[in-house]
């Protein structure tokens, strides 16, 4: 049964598919921009449009960008000699807002998981050891710390190793205000392995 | 500090826009707005834009439709002597998916709040008054059971009985599977008010 007219329920449905927005909040959103401003309206519109359009793959470390290489990999100051591998351009922007990482990255679009029978050739892991030819100093692996992250790090450390090049990964530990009693057996147990002398 | 491209930037200032949709939901979305295939995109960003355009009061009961009058008001088979009157097209819509109700609906799209500074003549009430010129026997006024809801019943129920048409209010009680232990006090108070003899 249709309770909406046609073209509310055709807004309803494409906004269904975006992720972690279901039946009713897609209902709460239509209705919302039923009664936004038109301008407003034909803005998110084009945006979405033209983001889809024009956004593609840095030339060289794989970031969703719109030119041919992104502003970090542009910056002359950034250090070129350090790789930053990530899962994905959010986590890429989740170490820039440490405002620490002085280096560049390498972003995979995705980790390695058999059981989605995602494999090393689904990912930028060629594009990674093709940009290994050139002067790199250090790579630093920041994928996830899950099942398919530590896969993917392992995968990777067992490949750049015999090239001579530094491999690291991010420490495993306690989070910075964490409260130990809420934290998992597994963090402890690595905060552990990885202590550090004082 | 910028750490996304313009075109993605863009975006996700877009998305931001849209109620419960915080920085990082935006982020998540936008994201997956740029690995969605083109015509997904496309498809999106057309609804939202043609519904906009397109989508306008029905000419009788003021819920959101694309043509002159909404399909229940269009359906013959509908009584159109009883009309509930609802805050908006979403609470209608909750009312036909129990298709129990066989009567017309209208929208007032808000309710009284003397707060944020809405009177009657901010919502479509006189819009409801006009219609009571015609033959309505029934009007059951199902605004939410909220401080707002329940002034603004007051005021419709005040307005309509001089006129002798039948003024009704959906029952307020215990929700159906609901555990009395969890329930609010005003709730329980009303289900006990509004006890019916068995």
């Amino acid at each position: 049964m249709e309770y909406y007219s046609k073209q509310i329920n055709k807004l309803i449905e494409e906004l269904s598919i975006l992720p972690g927005i279901g039946a009713k909040s897609a209902q709460r959103l239509a209705f919302h921009i039923l009664n936004m401003p038109k301008e407003q309206v034909r803005g998110l519109s084009q945006a979405l449009l033209s983001a889809r359009e024009n956004v593609c793959y840095c030339d060289s470390c794989y970031t969703l960008t719109d030119s041919e290489l992104c502003p970090i990999c542009k910056n002359p100051s950034r250090n070129s000699h350090m790789i930053m591998v990530v899962e994905n351009p959010r986590d890429l922007v989740a170490y820039e807002k440490t405002q620490k990482y002085e280096g560049v990255y390498h972003v995979l679009h995705g980790a390695i998981s058999p059981m989605l029978g995602i494999g090393p050739g689904d990912i930028k892991l060629k594009e990674l050891m093709n940009r290994l030819q050139g002067e790199v100093e250090e790579v630093i692996i920041a994928t996830n710390s899950s099942l398919e992250g530590e896969t993917t790090a392992m995968y990777i450390s067992k490949l750049i190793k015999p090239t001579g090049i530094k491999v690291s990964k991010i420490a495993s530990g306690v989070p910075v205000g964490g409260d130990l009693e809420y934290i998992d057996e597994m963090t402890l147990f690595r905060a552990l392995e990885g202590r550090v002398e004082l």
